[in-house]
């Protein structure tokens, strides 16, 4: 049995160079409006969310340095933009990150740290999960689940 | 005002090297069963599903074929497996095309075709879409909608 549950995607981490032009392709294009905009200093990163109708969001993600894990992402892709993360939504961070370990996987964050959007984010390492950078996310403000 | 409307992610497509690897990492440590498996011919690839809580899905995608379009996104991805598309579900496939053309966007179809699971699906070019492989898709089957 286990200890915790994936509930679905809660968000696609798209790293891009402009933000207003990513911005403006799901507004004016897949007409999904965003929602707002938040820097994550200790990131180096400024994020814009274009939150859909089942809960699930577009996170547009631009390097604020030169270092900052998102500029570092695109170098390796060409210094073009794409999907650097993918997050999933579960009921119990804590008990996720507990069970994965147990299970040998491995995790990046070995404990719940604050991401954007007020929720508890950890990350999985692409090594466990077949090459994908993952995340999994608590919501902390519950009237915002699913 | 929008033809169409994006109802959320309806599927991470994620190209591995072996599938019962892939799929066993998502039942297993994730807690996310295998749903079914299925080969689309036409694309030259095999693909299981694993259905999250909320109707979003792990879509694993392995080549059938060296000339398969998943063996080429791996051989440009190094030859190591990880997001090669990502679907989002519309309520109208037919009027997103329509739309997004009309926007100026630039779709790889230009015609709604039968993917996998039954449902109808188009994909955007990455030109258009910030460097990301989008499917947009509608279900057939209203009874799988959120």
């Amino acid at each position: 049995m286990s200890k915790f549950h994936v509930l679905g995607v809660d968000h696609l981490g798209v790293a891009c160079a402009d933000l207003d032009e990513g911005s403006k392709f799901w507004a004016e294009c897949m007409g999904v409006p965003c929602s707002g905009k938040e820097t994550v200093a200790e990131q180096k990163v400024t994020t814009v969310f274009h939150p859909m109708w089942n809960g699930s969001q577009v996170e547009l993600l631009v390097a604020t340095a030169p270092d900052s894990p998102i500029a570092k992402w695109m170098e390796g892709n060409g210094g073009k933009g794409g999907i650097q993360h993918v997050a999933l939504r579960v009921d119990n961070i804590d008990a996720a990150i507990e069970e994965l370990q147990e299970k040998g996987v491995k995790m990046i964050d070995k404990k719940a740290r604050r991401g954007a959007g007020g929720a508890d984010i950890a990350f999985i390492h692409p090594k466990s999960t077949g090459g994908i950078l993952l995340e999994i996310c608590e919501l902390r403000d519950k009237r915002e689940a699913y």
